[in-house]
């Protein structure tokens, strides 16, 4: 099955908005065992007609996203009915629905707004719980007047497709396809680098016929991937498993925080995080976790060395003789944190992100991660990450979590 | 000029990752005048030269990502030298380049690393201060065999791809382009909603014919853009900052807690953040702009209600009767916040997430934020995003920088 993703709006191409559906799309459909074949992007405007015209005779299966909503450059609907040659007509339910929902958020309803309605003749509505744009899907040969693939059309706003597709596209996809015996395992690992994965896994890998493996590196994590008929796969998991076992810290697609706030939950253990250079990352990315205010007990952010000693009780002298940077005020601050929330474990952070502060000693990039629990003596890490700042605080924060994660871990 | 982007990568299209490169590129080249006109993402494989040939009739300029590293699944290198029929020769200024980067990292030379140094005859090569693999440039009918527009390979890591392309790659387009007349314009404003601003200034916008007008409504933010030329987007810029000067953070592209830093820097004031349902988000944000440190003092990620009065003195009995989501709580915590640090400013929230813990009286998506200061009054204000957690906590930041950075305006 030949899959299209076409994404519309000139905000993508002038660079005003990052892409998120084709990330999204790709991982729903691989549970159908269907796989994306191409992707495109396209401005609003006369571009989307003319490349759903060349990709109609190549494709199976088309998304479109993108230009359903109520401003002046939202036109996908129109286009496509006039490509498809449909009629567009006012839909009472999606208007009733638009209608109701203003109102709840005490919105007038504009006209703009009202085109919304517009169907066009032989769509199915896919309702949209979160905005006044409904999704629409037209079957394969649906049009009279050319032959086009089943084409779904979907709004722009992730928040707004992501539940309608979960829902809506999901069940009728599986009405449509055929399901395939393609899989797709996927083995994260945090805090090793690409080419050391490869150098444990790669040739072995290689070797398998009819296996495609893949790398995704990330700030502090590497995603390898294994694609391939199911037997074949599960030659491939034999290897990664044996080589890498320990490192994995997910099979899934979870992140290692969900996988930390779903141990501490089932160990109940409380967590408590001390973060200098990370300002506030770890404690971000920990509570964008639903539940993890059952184990997360605070976050503090001691930018400044008073705050250090104000909050953690980190020694004023031992700051002045050793540096905030140093292995002594890692440990200090997690010890200091893990006491005063009265937590299970305490993780802690200092380091240079940079660009300024370095020196020849202590250049940008050095960091000192401290880990301190109710049951063992207090580790302290030194990591040497010389990027931006950016990456800085995501490959700190990796090899944070993959301290926790292990000593969780060896419970 | 029509410019191609082409991202090349089965974890794209498999969902693993999410691309980065349009959106930096189109910012970048848009500084010269330059548009994107379509953009493609396409497998690691033999679909990479396939959709270069199908690209190449077609334009003048094209990039790709991607492939260019040390693993097995990197061949663009070698898909394009086919494609255009030139010989790889090994450049030893790479090579020598490759073996000092990962001598200072204190990883080995494998084989596979060596290949990065492979450069197509007649290539130019981008230095890759970031990584091993350089990018390379391959002039417009470089080819002895096909036809070819200008052609720019760069690394997939954008750590990588984007210090290379500031460095090489304008530099580079300034000598092959002349400069177009088109011009870009951004108003970004906070905590407004999409149809709100079209409502501003919509209707007048529309009728200045040559004008391009967009909106990206993004979490708790629209970027509203003028497209056009020169003497076109005055007339447009005339309207909207007559209609909404005031709600505009920047007419650049800057986030607003970039703006916040600069202004609070500019009037040596200091900032402290005191979190509940953002957990984070706002210190890792205001962290996340250098020279954050002359100013953010902390930030207390009070979660469990104990934290709230431990760090913030926030009265466990207020808590009790009222609620930790109340105007009294974000309120004291503020207050707390700021006396603690001894700022000049702070910010807190406290709200409901979700998905669990709402109420009847108090919804999912309920929330408070305060603003202490020390030359007036606290203020809180209530605000209801009743959305998606991760959606939620990024509109809460966004109301929460808005109302400071109007206070910081009003001094």
């Amino acid at each position: 099955m030949r899959i299209f993703v076409l994404n519309t709006g000139s905000e993508l191409l002038l660079g005003d908005v990052r892409d998120a559906h084709l990330s999204f799309i790709a991982q729903q459909i691989l549970e159908l065992g269907l796989l994306v074949s191409e992707q495109r992007t396209v401005g609003d405007g006369s571009a989307i007609g003319t490349t759903l015209a060349a990709i109609f005779p190549q494709a199976d299966l088309v998304f479109v996203t993108g230009g359903l909503g109520p401003t002046s450059d939202d036109i996908t609907r129109d286009l496509v009915a006039e490509l498809l040659g449909l009629s567009l007509e006012r839909d009472q339910e999606v208007f009733a629905a638009i209608n109701e929902r203003l109102s709840f958020r005490r919105i007038g309803v504009t006209e703009s707004i009202q085109r919304q309605a517009q169907v066009p003749h032989g769509a199915q509505v896919l309702p949209n719980r979160f905005g006044t744009a409904p999704g629409l899907f037209l079957r394969a040969g649906i049009s009279p007047a050319i032959p086009s693939p089943h084409l779904f059309l979907l709004p722009g706003p992730p928040r707004e497709l992501q539940p309608m597709f979960t829902e809506f596209v999901m069940s009728l996809l599986r009405k449509i396809v055929r399901p395939a015996d393609i899989v797709r395992r996927l083995y994260k690992i945090a805090n090793m680098g690409e080419s050391v994965v490869e150098t444990r896994v790669g040739a072995k890998l290689l070797a398998i016929s009819g296996l495609e493996v893949g790398y995704c590196a990330r700030p502090g994590e590497v995603d390898l991937r294994l694609v391939g008929r199911q037997e074949i796969v599960d030659q491939g998991e034999k290897i990664v498993l044996e080589s890498l076992g320990r490192f994995i810290f997910t099979q899934g697609t979870e992140t290692i925080e969900e996988k930390i706030v779903e141990s501490l939950i089932r160990a109940k253990r409380s967590l408590v995080i001390a973060e200098s250079c990370t300002g506030g990352l770890l404690a971000n990315r920990v509570t964008d976790v639903p539940g993890a205010s059952e184990i997360f007990l605070a976050g503090y952010v001691t930018y400044s060395n008073d705050a250090k000693n104000d909050i953690l009780g980190v020694d004023k002298d031992l700051i002045a003789r050793l540096g905030a940077v140093s292995v002594e005020v890692a440990e200090a601050m997690a010890d200091g944190a893990r006491k005063r929330a009265g937590a299970f474990y305490a993780l802690s952070t200092t380091g240079i992100a940079g660009p300024a502060g370095g020196s020849a000693e202590k250049p940008v990039g050095t960091v000192f991660v401290a880990l301190s629990s109710a049951n063992s003596a207090t580790t302290t890490k030194k990591f040497f990450f010389p990027t931006d700042r950016g990456t800085f605080k995501q490959m700190v924060a990796q090899a944070a979590f993959e301290m926790l994660r292990t000593a969780i871990g060896e419970l």
